[in-house]
């Protein structure tokens, strides 16, 4: 089978969406690389041949999310937008990232189940991501907008608020991500806001 | 062994603690019963005396917890006190709960480990505290200090970042509780605030 590098990640994009989702209903260890594959049409060594096993999965999701998020929140931080704005922005992209990329991805939850070195650079990456979130947090700050005592602990706040999105939203409940983005910063906004 | 009714509630809640303790370092599938038993001089057949197995002992740490955090938010919301207080306050009882009494209780993240029954019990328990919270945003909107579009999603919202502590918080860490309640309280505070 000649496989283009293009439909190669289109392919892994795919099943981490679908992987995503068994891991939100099933739990990392309820999940099993047979259903996800299932789902995908896919014979269980044939997804093998992408990912290495379960951990090697969800540590791909994990990461793909970090990335977008890491992408998304630099561009908006270096967008010269005033702080509200970019925290607002910010909000938007991290729902949208974790709740619809991922389909409601609770992969986001499942640190325990990574093998070290993974769980460090998963680590790694979400410190790389609040250290952006505070960077616009104090920004607000010097410009007299945000109040915050401990920037890191408003960063934690906020980014609590969002991560524990992927725990009670579901792609089938009442609340549309539209809906959710904009109630969450607005509450969010007002929290740090001077 | 002769062993009195409140020697063997005291023994429970020894090792719900201890229990909650290697969760958070270990995970729940991390986590082994002879480790747990260790740490409480106990012989793990001594264990068993007190807990079926791990998910039992996984349930008995969350229904703890929850019992505790209905209870004073019960409390609280039955005080009198004006909106703002009483939202500090469920602040401030909801991470002694959490990140005190279960020495920062990753438990409070495992539910996939649960089988269905217990889940549902702790949804159930979940849904009736933050029914609580809904309660206290909805009559500090009445009373015209606090505004949300929609209360459940408020209610959300503060759950969120409280309930995320978990994750982050280590009793070894920079930040007392006291230091944490006091910012994160002030924040939601100011996020729900009209």
């Amino acid at each position: 089978m000649v496989q283009t590098v293009r439909g190669r990640e289109a392919r892994r994009a795919a099943i981490l969406r679908r992987a995503a989702e068994v891991f939100r209903r099933k739990g990392f260890h309820g999940a099993g690389m047979r259903e996800i594959a299932r789902g995908l049409g896919m014979a269980p060594g044939a997804l093998y041949y992408y990912f290495k096993g379960k951990e090697d999965l969800l540590f791909a999701c994990q990461a793909m999310s970090l990335r977008r998020l890491i992408q998304s929140a630099t561009e908006i931080a270096s967008s010269g937008l005033p702080p509200q704005h970019m925290l607002r922005q910010i909000v938007r992209a991290h729902l949208r990232h974790t709740l619809g990329d991922m389909g409601g991805g609770l992969a986001h939850l499942e640190f325990h189940a990574l093998p070290p070195e993974m769980l460090e650079e998963v680590v790694r990456q979400r410190d790389a991501y609040e250290a952006i979130v505070r960077q616009v947090l104090k920004e607000g700050m010097a410009a007299g907008v945000f109040a915050a005592r401990d920037v890191k602990l408003a960063a934690l706040t906020v980014l609590g608020a969002l991560n524990w999105t992927v725990v009670w939203w579901r792609p089938e409940g009442p609340y549309t991500i539209e809906e959710v983005s904009e109630q969450v910063a607005a509450t969010l906004l007002r929290g740090v806001t001077r």
